[in-house]
């Protein structure tokens, strides 16, 4: 069984490099699906999905039916049945596919699989670089503006993280190998943690 | 130019790496060479001055000549000479030679060479099996006592290292990669750290 999942600081290229190890590997490779099979399961709007998801149990968001406002109690039931949504089908994605996953605590969420485990990370000049390459709508933020929004949202990834682990999100300790992006090509990177991944599994196996 | 450098917990067999990738590389290795030549350049004692690099500036070791003690002015200024002889001996070595080098803090010594970072890391466990099998002397230490040992010395390394950079020793943003050696092969793990080396610098040298 081979697992990989993938945490990422916000520009890091995670994304790219976890398509790049499963293509490589030939193994499959989940992130957006994730959210949408949730969405499907739970049969709510993908969007409320991503965010009740991103945000974690510790903030309820409102659910708006038509022009009513659900009830507060009637939300955080809600907000528990994206987890578990999202936990059951992790699970399940990760028992029939060896898979590399990206985000989704899914390193924490998967522990008894004993997925290898990676963080992505870069410098900060080298995310805002990549957040300008892939999304233009960006391109009126200053650099200051930009490292901001990147700060933000990783803040909130460690702060979900926080809420399922006692090792913080990003604290080496809790991963196998953490890769510095910053002026490396992800498509050779990805070569190399394939051949490492591969290496790691068989070892494990052998174990 | 190739230089490698590898920053390291006591007992996550960082050395052994270290060791291991220069030979697969086949360039120069050095450790504790670098105490050998300061020692002779500064014509002091081996034992001596590997406990004032050890220490650092910010502690000044007495140095005993025959039964008098030199003393406080003379003590700093000896522990300063040490200080720069490393550096200029490390200097020099990166200079003449494409190699690895373990610990001194030169990742910082060596900063305008832009040298590849490792750090290398592991769980407590898997320090204190190594730390059995490489020193039998310590093994009327319970597990505890050893891992209290391996603290210290990780303290050390990493209170040496904040007199030198503002980054944090450790601190996976100082670094292009770090590798969690529990559980793994280090013999397999340096192939591959070769290989992602070679590609590294392959790189840097097209920019």
């Amino acid at each position: 069984m081979k697992i990989i999942t993938i945490s990422r600081e916000f520009g890091s290229g995670g994304r790219e490099l976890g398509k790049r190890i499963a293509d490589k590997m030939g193994i499959s490779y989940f992130d957006r699906e994730i959210i949408t099979a949730v969405a499907e399961g739970s049969q709510l709007d993908e969007n409320y999905v991503e965010a009740v998801l991103d945000r974690g149990l510790f903030r309820d968001i409102p659910i708006t039916v038509g022009h009513s406002i659900a009830g507060a109690t009637s939300i955080h039931h809600t907000t528990q049945r994206i987890i578990s949504e999202q936990q059951r089908i992790i699970t399940e994605m990760a028992t029939h596919n060896d898979c590399v996953i990206v985000g989704r605590n899914a390193d924490i969420i998967l522990r008894d699989f004993k997925p290898l485990k990676l963080f992505v990370y870069a410098d900060m000049p080298a995310k805002i670089q990549r957040c300008r390459q892939r999304a233009p709508e960006g391109e009126h933020l200053s650099d200051k503006e930009m490292a901001k929004v990147i700060k933000r949202i990783n803040k909130s990834r460690a702060r979900t993280h926080t809420y399922l682990s006692p090792i913080p999100w990003g604290n080496k300790e809790g991963y196998h190998l953490c890769v510095n992006t910053s002026d490396t090509d992800i498509k050779a990177l990805a070569e190399l943690l394939a051949d490492y991944a591969e290496h790691w599994f068989a070892r494990k196996d052998n174990q």
